[in-house]
């Protein structure tokens, strides 16, 4: 359901679609699932839940905008397009309370680790003293989500690396002003 | 069409759909449109023209870093995304060779005025001389398209807005730090 999600979108994707993709059959699947909507809940907190153990590197060594850098250069498949957002753009999807209370609670989290390190990177004098840790977590969670819908826009991963590129350029640049401040 | 697209995706919308929101019958859609394909085409190439369109204030009046904060600053519809973006996570949209032309052309069209604003702001000394433009136009448009992404996972518009002004403090910074250079 998980790759079907990802291919189809849930729209396009219909029980008989996964029974043939998992090689099993109706009875076996109407055992452990009511139905289509199940499938794609569980299917999608599994996918939410690697989504925020990736960004495991938001807290790990080295000084917070080290950190953040780090965790925005990982390499991403942008043709691909995020799994998580990418149900956001999926009409029904998006009306389904259940599944958007999925992406809704994934992207809190990793909003919360970026407000985090960019809360630390204030602190450490890495990053201006009137940043706003929510604005910014939310520009740069937005890189990559919208260098997703470019890199899929041109069927290319160039688009989606020059938005991760230009973004580690302001942070230097923001880093350089923030210096200056002291 | 336009709408259908929006509101339930390429997908999901059939020829019966379009004729009843348009009001019109089968012999009269069928003499103006082969199908299906071809009303999404032409739906969707008037509303990519809309979309470069209001990017006139990339071109306009004020200095370079100014059009760019002011075309960023633009009320946007956070939750109903946007409606050329949109289409790169519809797999079936994505995967048509007309339709995907139509919404790479009219990202390339932006990007283009994004890179031009940003050559003429270092040339007047208002971003850092090593700003890569091609990098930072990607950047600024990923910022929009994500800040979509983000709205509608948590159908709110604050995040659409926090991811703006986060770009846009993030871009005084780079302004303070061009400063410094001389």
């Amino acid at each position: 359901m998980a790759e079907l999600l990802w291919e189809r979108g849930y729209a396009a994707t219909s029980p008989r679609d996964v029974m043939s993709r998992a090689g099993v059959g109706q009875g076996s699947m109407y055992h452990h699932f009511t139905g289509k909507h199940q499938l794609a809940v569980e299917a999608l907190t599994a996918v939410a839940r690697d989504m925020t153990a990736a960004a495991s590197p938001l807290d790990g060594d080295g000084s917070p905008l080290e950190r953040m850098k780090r965790y925005l250069a990982l390499p991403r498949p942008g043709t691909l397009g995020c799994r998580v957002g990418r149900m956001t753009q999926d009409p029904q999807a998006v009306t389904d309370p259940e599944l958007r209370t999925v992406v809704a609670t994934a992207f809190d989290t990793m909003l919360d680790r970026w407000e985090h390190a960019i809360t630390d990177a204030v602190a450490a004098g890495e990053l201006p003293a009137d940043t706003d840790p929510g604005d910014l977590a939310r520009t740069l969670a937005a890189v990559i989500q919208g260098g997703y819908v470019l890199a899929r826009a041109r069927g290319e991963q160039q688009p989606m690396d020059a938005a991760v590129r230009g973004a580690l350029a302001l942070l230097d640049a923001a880093r350089t002003a923030a210096r200056g401040e002291h």
